[in-house]
């Protein structure tokens, strides 16, 4: 017997957020807010945790979140979900896996876009599938219908995709997203969506899930998190919508895999998705001011840095910005030498084909998004 | 592809609690007490989510609450646990499924004994793995050597266990953990010991975990829920405690099931552990003066009760109860003509082996116990 995880190594955020506890750097690395997260979602998950139940909620979640998922992308996304094809989630990495787990049988072949998150491959290999891996390069990351077309075959049931994308920030083009819901509905494929940063977009986009396009309201799991939306990474609240065919399918892997998710925090999460319009914008106004100190900070300093238009991140391209090392590299050096966590792109790949980028976290009070940038200022 | 998950039903605990609500019975079903909780607990978790980091906390689990585990068993099991043995888990359920999609290789055999947790076969077919099911029989549901040896083969390469056991409310005895320690160590297995009800135990027992068997230490997970130890089933906060070699593999598969675990309920947890000897004690005899409200309400109602040594359970024997329905008809009839919903025994066993018994839960207000007896007793 050779467990199927044995040889994964442990992620890359926590990797780097141990060394940045270790060391005392500035934690750029894991993508996490460092503010305290919105006074009245906290103040909405105290009062339950104080004076509603503690026990049981449904296994698909609460009555009360669910409805106001469904309702929150009626108004935001335009889509038409129900509050039954909804399911609570322990975070978007337990709706990613009990997708996984629910919907690909041993020898199934699953299409992934890299740069990737890191529990995309294991959690397709440990549920008995084959990742097929469309390596996209910089600086556009753009998907073609030659790629696919070379990727698929007839053992492809699923297409695995997180737009916006972590790490390169990237929105993918409506075109694309028309390209990727025609391929999906010539093969008959089933879309995972892992839309987490779908509120976090700059620069007056606005956001279109898969889902909304000809053909995919079927085929289409769409993946959420409110610890991207709220701030509150630690909460691990998240959601998987699906059509009733497919969220019958979700809800048997979902109860095995946690079964449900504390009932305080998703009254409050509940709470929180029926805010205004405006609540929103502030949001990502905000997010998008870290942005541009961060860049404005970095290109002074002589680093060059890819556009980011979605996320807490931004990179800076290496030999572009006159350094001539690899990522993982930079990295080691400006922890060590010039206190500050980075993740590098490479880690994204599975056979690591990128390593001219690293990855910078910006959800970080002015203050130190500052002394990150003098510190690497000095570094150069 | 014929996903793997498809043709399990929704769990029979799930089932029962939503007819329960559609048709306002009492629900002695799944198994969840009906008080607020311990206060100190509560008021913990809401000062730390309104005052401590809501961000990711580290992928094992806070610092605080690995130490208060290991600790605690230290105390209350004489075990020498160390802080880096323990995987914090999104409760008991996600600690099941992250075990077994660690442990088990496409093929391996895992033995399980009947009656079981209905996620269990799913778990570990999921996993690749086969299922040896020993069906183990009333009222003593003893473990032989014998009906290991003739489940076991050059393939087994697990033992999952529920100690104390639900539904049949059975604390192992010594001879039988001593069996098991001994089988386990001549075959080489690991025991994946789900002891979620190791504080519930009544008639002042104490309680021994198979880790504590000679042999066990470096071949045991050891999975503990915080949910069942505070009467909060809905925090979802759990562990599975393992020497490092096994510990390693774990994490593999948490870091890539939920990553992490809400840090307010941890903290809260970290707290509650640490109380003295005496709050378990009283916490215990409360849930053994309900065992005996029941018990004895039941009997005066001419109900035959099977004894209760642990859990939040006793069952009924129907046969001896003078009723001549199977244990799926009762719990039907019930629900609908007394207004009292139960568990049928059946539904643990995966060939549904006996159908005499139906599973009652007391963890419940002193009016709820009367109110289910009184209408029980009129059903007669
Ligand atoms: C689960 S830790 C990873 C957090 C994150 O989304 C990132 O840093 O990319
Ligand atoms: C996850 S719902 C099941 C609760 C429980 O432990 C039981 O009722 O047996």
């Amino acid at each position: 017997g050779h467990p199927l995880f044995r040889d994964m190594p442990t992620t890359i955020f926590e990797k780097m957020s141990i060394r940045a506890r270790e060391t005392g750097a500035i934690n750029l690395g894991q993508g996490f807010p460092d503010g305290p997260g919105p006074h009245e979602v906290l103040e909405a998950a105290a009062h339950a945790l104080l004076n509603r139940s503690n026990q049981y909620p449904p296994m698909m979640g609460l009555p009360e979140l669910r409805a106001a998922i469904a309702a929150h992308y009626g108004v935001h996304q335009g889509l038409d979900l129900r509050p039954e094809e909804v399911i609570v989630t322990s975070g978007a990495t337990e709706a990613l896996a009990a997708s996984l787990m629910a919907l690909v049988t041993p020898g199934d072949e699953v299409l992934v876009l890299a740069p990737l998150y890191d529990s995309y491959v294991p959690l397709i290999e440990r549920a008995g599938g084959v990742a097929k891996v469309i390596t996209l390069t910089p600086p556009e990351w753009r998907i073609t219908q030659e790629a696919l077309a070379a990727a698929a075959s007839d053992r492809t049931r699923l297409i695995l995709l997180n737009n916006p994308t972590n790490p390169t920030a990237v929105v993918m083009r409506e075109a694309e997203l028309a390209l990727l819901a025609r391929f999906c509905v010539e093969r008959d494929l089933i879309a995972i969506c892992d839309e987490v940063w779908e509120h976090v977009i700059f620069d007056g986009a606005r956001y279109q899930s898969l889902m909304a396009f000809p053909g995919m309201r079927e085929r289409t799991v769409k993946i959420g998190s409110a610890g991207k939306i709220f701030s509150l990474t630690g909460w691990k609240v998240g959601w998987m919508c699906a059509a009733p065919a497919l969220a019958a399918l979700l809800a048997r892997a979902h109860q095995f895999l946690t079964f449900t998710t504390a009932p305080n925090l998703q009254w409050a999460v509940a709470e929180g998705l029926g805010k205004p319009a405006q609540w929103f914008a502030q949001m990502r106004d905000d997010y998008q001011a870290s942005r541009d100190r961060l860049a404005e900070g970095l290109e002074a300093a002589g680093y060059a840095v890819q556009p980011s238009a979605a996320t807490w991140f931004l990179s800076i391209d290496l030999p572009a910005s006159g350094i001539a090392m690899d990522d993982v590299t930079f990295c080691e050096r400006i922890i060590d030498e010039a206190g500050v966590a980075a993740i590098p792109v490479s880690a994204f790949f599975p056979d690591g084909a990128v390593t001219s980028l690293v990855r910078l976290c910006f959800s970080k009070a002015d203050g130190v998004i500052d002394a990150a940038v003098d510190r690497l200022a000095r570094f150069r």
